[in-house]
């Protein structure tokens, strides 16, 4: 790491993290302002490299086998303020600014969809991933 | 999946749920009260429906190779209120009532550490998943 990076880095833990058998770390997504878990991706170590460096998150698509800096195409970059790492220093979460909606689909975020819910889930019991109405 | 399942599913978006390779759909559990991200492990076909049948959190232990109901021995059980399912059908946020602490570790969330912070991230602006302090 350089010392022009954007995020500063805990070198103990940068030193720890777990890349899975294809060189892989999932990131979840999450906007700061609203606690709103926005999407999945997988970062290998020169993904979440780019990402401290730029300040910019950028993953690795599994699909086109390339670095895809999120909004590249679109402008609905993500500027992260910061990443958290879990106990087994295998999952990141990316805590985001958002510009835009973060899905494809122009969702607010990719998780706006219920597959299931419970007959006395409530709408209006503070659900941060529902800000899109999904548990209505 | 029966009729005595405690959560309720849409037939149209279960019938499409991708899993990998290995059977597994990543799932990112999110406590309901506070937007907190507390975790990521994954499930497989099983565990996912053991969840639906049953309102608590099941996943597939990939170190153990079997079902872990969470808090099985802790007693730190996830009450699943909703499961939501993203945009291309390969990955789960599970909304949860969280019993005592997530992490083995004691700590609320799983992420409770950060691996890098922007040097203006602001501890006091609503950072869901930094609750624990981790963004101080």
């Amino acid at each position: 790491m350089s010392d022009t990076q954007v995020l500063q880095v805990d070198p103990t833990l940068w030193k720890d993290i777990k890349f899975d058998d294809k060189g892989l770390i999932p990131a979840i997504a999450q906007e700061i302002s609203t606690g709103l878990v926005l999407m999945l991706a997988y970062m290998n170590k020169e993904s979440l490299e780019t990402t401290i460096k730029t300040g910019y998150a950028t993953y690795w698509s599994r699909s086109r086998q390339k670095l895809w800096k999120k909004g590249e195409t679109s402008g609905h970059v993500q500027t992260v303020k910061g990443i958290l790492v879990d106990c087994d220093q295998d999952a990141l979460v990316l805590l985001i600014d958002q510009e835009g909606p973060a899905c494809h689909t122009n969702e607010k975020s990719c998780f706006y969809r219920a597959l299931a819910k419970a007959p006395d889930a409530n709408e209006n019991t503070g659900c941060a991933s529902c800000a899109g109405g999904c548990c209505g």
